[in-house]
């Protein structure tokens, strides 16, 4: 019946239909990073158990946001540390996020990043060792793993029971998704992350990105270290975090062309970059009562991403102040203190419901950290996103008074993006869900893995050809330069030899 | 409506809707590659023909398989050669087909392909200077301009009339296509062209690979001679074809990587491998007859391509014997002399209808030169594919008499890649039709085009920036070797003054 009504567009339909049919009760299990980023792997967790596959996910006992659902079950594992550890190593994480970004914080905040990553990895680790647990997991028999590759368990996991791991993910820290997917990154017009460069660079500029892209190798062995020792441990001693990243089938990447500079990719990437903002539901009725009051003038959408709902009361304050002065109702996500005489026109929220405010039509302008969510929940709905001026604290008053010009030059700019973001053959929640089932279906995408894999870096780069090539032109060319000197020393040698008769 | 029958599915619907109501009424100028790249081409033409685009179609007056329609608009221009020259010079090039390819045999394939294609530059040419016809055409207003690039008309005319391209092809000879691109083809896993190589190579064969690769470059500016110099002329004199084509929007290939190796692709390339057996039609009744009386043994397909109806009556005759001692029927593609006592299993053909043939449930095998259409075809309805075989003339008798044998040994490989080749989230069709679409509704696809492409090679490969850094370093070093011998002399210097003085 599906078919028939889809009569107009038959082998489409007929396509998808097979891959729902085909794949039915499949068995997925999932490895999830905590935090934001778990808000948008659940809405492909959910997609696929709501098209009846049965699909578990793992969730360490003290977490920040993944709960259970009654769609998907829940695996629960103990990890080595409490809740308040967790939260502690979490608010030193976001303490960067106020701090202009600068160069010399990079290190500070690898730093971070690893010191919350290592927990992870030590709560990972603790669920390795728990044998019944993993006995558990594998006589499940499980098609394929989906994983955040942010942390590795889901990789060992999948390594470990032999199935076919789905990645999904924005990107990973030094490029690893790329380098471990072996895409060729030339550094010549692909700008380093935190270099400030964009695809055209002049020389100083392609120099500087050039010198930071070799800097970037040394930061991953750095960030990666207790990665590559947990997988030398529990998979070979031969093992790195990037091998074994390159045995993933296929790679989900929550990115897209409108926003990421243009670059090659791999046939196994697949780009679902908006996922998180296909469907939006309509607003509660206190939220739907405050923006339509905002009248012509519209309102703004202020959040600091899922993550961080505080800010230092002195930036607070000067918000709330700069707030007063426009027309504009302000919708804040922001659990600090509050100043006694706040302005009226702004409301305080714990949550705010980002994609579906963002899509109301009184929306004028979206003020964010500049987190991946916001960006393409910006785009998606063609909002002016000037994420890269509130992450300067010195630009910030100007930005405030200036709202006005700063939108409507933006406008137009944002709109284009968003009528490029949205023209795709396939919407990327049904693209992420197609390639799991693929995977799930055909054990894998071996036909997409590239036989680069198989090769070290001088072979790739063929040096040991290159070698082996100069090596023989030099001895063809020591052979000549030896014969000829041979034969002109004994021409003339007989020459003297010769003259010394005559002699 | 449509809307509301596709229900479950609303926002893909929502889309599909959008992208054919936004485009309807655009125009398209087409600028095909005569002989059996047009039967693919030809495929899109009529399906966008059919969803209401007008389509205008570039046919010079003497063509091998070129005609009008009724759905589409043709534009007839006229060309400085015969339909005898013409028909000449092509049976040059498809000698080649019944030879072993053997790399000697290269230079001398190159060299008829290059006559040919000599040959369609000149008529390309002839209708450029043609005035009264390039005002039409540039008053028309096009979108967008679909061209196959394996001649320049295209491209040019694209260029002249500011418009952007759809590129539609199989592959240009020596990667040209990757190379405009700026597709990086990594030569230590990417298996050059005739040099039989595959995608795993020990040191040997990629220092063979390597060399091809580099004299591939040389080939490409022997085969491209005449391109380059006609864009030179009508375009810019710094124009060369390789950069003309970089001005490609997107390429549509046809190809997949069932049939390729794995590689790094480019954003902006669309693979639409198996466009031509999307559909089927119901057979011929005398067909249908036939196939239908072959029984449980079923029948075979032979055809050498839609270019090559004759073969030297030896060849034909072998195959004549051959097929006699087989139990199945075989359809032959075959126009070139009847032996008398022709065997009764065989029927000939002038042209047959290969997909929907191989589509027949009673059909076993598929020979065939090896023409990508074949090859996809075969792809398509899971047949066993010995092209390989057939190209070697040394293989053929042990290939007749042992059918049944390799049948069955290639048969569940072959239905693994037909199954993995059927299983993609949108048909090729479609895809070929939406990414024509967005280029004419946004004028180009300027986001999927990468920086490299103002990057000379050196700046590509950042070798003037290796330079500064090695001329930085050894200066460095230099000067710090100068401070030292200073210093040194100056004490040594002091040492000796002071010693002189005591004395």
């Amino acid at each position: 019946s599906t078919l028939t009504a889809m009569g107009w567009f038959p082998v489409l339909g007929l396509l998808l239909c097979l891959s729902v049919g085909l794949s039915e009760g499949s068995k997925l299990l999932v490895a999830p990073m905590d935090g934001s980023h778990w808000l948008s792997m659940k809405i492909l967790v959910m997609e696929l158990s709501a098209r009846g596959h049965e699909v578990v996910v793992l969730v360490p006992e003290n977490s920040l946001l993944i709960k259970g659902s009654q769609t998907f079950t829940t695996v629960i594992y103990k990890v080595p540390y409490t809740k308040e550890e967790l939260d502690g190593k979490f608010n030193e994480l976001r303490k960067g996020v106020f701090s202009p970004p600068k160069f010399s914080d990079l290190m500070t905040n690898v730093e971070r990043l690893v010191n919350f990553t290592t927990m992870q990895v030590k709560g990972c680790e603790y669920m390795l060792n728990n044998k019944e647990l993993m006995d558990q997991l594998r006589g499940e028999g499980f098609d394929a793993m989906l994983s955040d590759p942010f942390i590795p368990c889901g990789s060992v996991l999948a390594h470990m029971f032999s199935i076919p791991a789905v990645y999904f993910l924005n990107g990973l820290p030094c490029q690893l998704d790329f380098r471990a997917n072996q895409c060729p990154s030339p550094p010549s017009y692909i700008p380093i992350f935190y270099s400030g460069n964009t695809d055209k660079m002049n020389f100083l500029q392609r120099a500087k990105n050039f010198i930071l892209y070799n800097i970037e190798s040394y930061v991953c062995t750095v960030m990666y270290a207790s990665f590559d020792d947990l997988v030398s441990r529990y998979i070979s001693e031969d093992m790195t975090y990037q091998k074994l990243l390159g045995e993933g089938a296929i790679w989900l990447l929550r990115n897209d062309f409108t926003f990421q500079w243009p670059r090659p990719i791999m046939p196994n990437m697949v780009f679902i970059g908006g996922i998180n903002c296909v469907t939006t539901k309509p607003l509660p009725a206190d939220l739907e009562e405050f923006v339509e009051g905002s009248g012509d003038d519209g309102f703004i959408v202020f959040t600091m991403g899922s993550m961080v709902s505080d800010m230092p009361l002195k930036t607070a304050t000067f918000f709330f102040e700069a707030f007063r002065q426009i027309p504009q109702r302000v919708l804040w996500r922001y659990e600090g203190k509050v100043p006694e005489n706040a302005p009226k026109n702004v409301k305080l929220l714990k949550w705010l419901p980002q994609n579906d405010l963002l899509a109301h039509p009184k929306a004028r302008l979206f003020m964010t950290h500049g987190g991946t969510h916001g960006i393409y929940e910006g785009i998606c709905h063609g909002r002016d996103n000037v994420h890269r001026m509130t992450a300067r604290g010195v630009a910030e008053q100007l930005l405030i008074f200036d709202l006005t010009v700063l939108s409507n030059f933006y406008k137009e700019k944002m709109q284009t993006l968003s009528s490029l973001h949205h023209d795709r053959p396939v919407p990327p929640l049904d693209l992420a869900v197609f390639w799991t089932e693929f995977v799930m279906r055909h054990k894998g995408a071996d036909h997409l893995r590239v036989a680069a894999h198989d090769l070290n870096w001088i072979q790739y780069f063929c040096l040991d050809v290159l070698a082996f090539l100069t090596l023989i032109v030099v001895t063809v060319i020591g052979i000549t330069v030896k014969c000829c000197l041979f034969c002109t020393r004994k021409c003339c040698g007989r020459g003297t030899a010769v003259k010394k008769k005559q002699a």
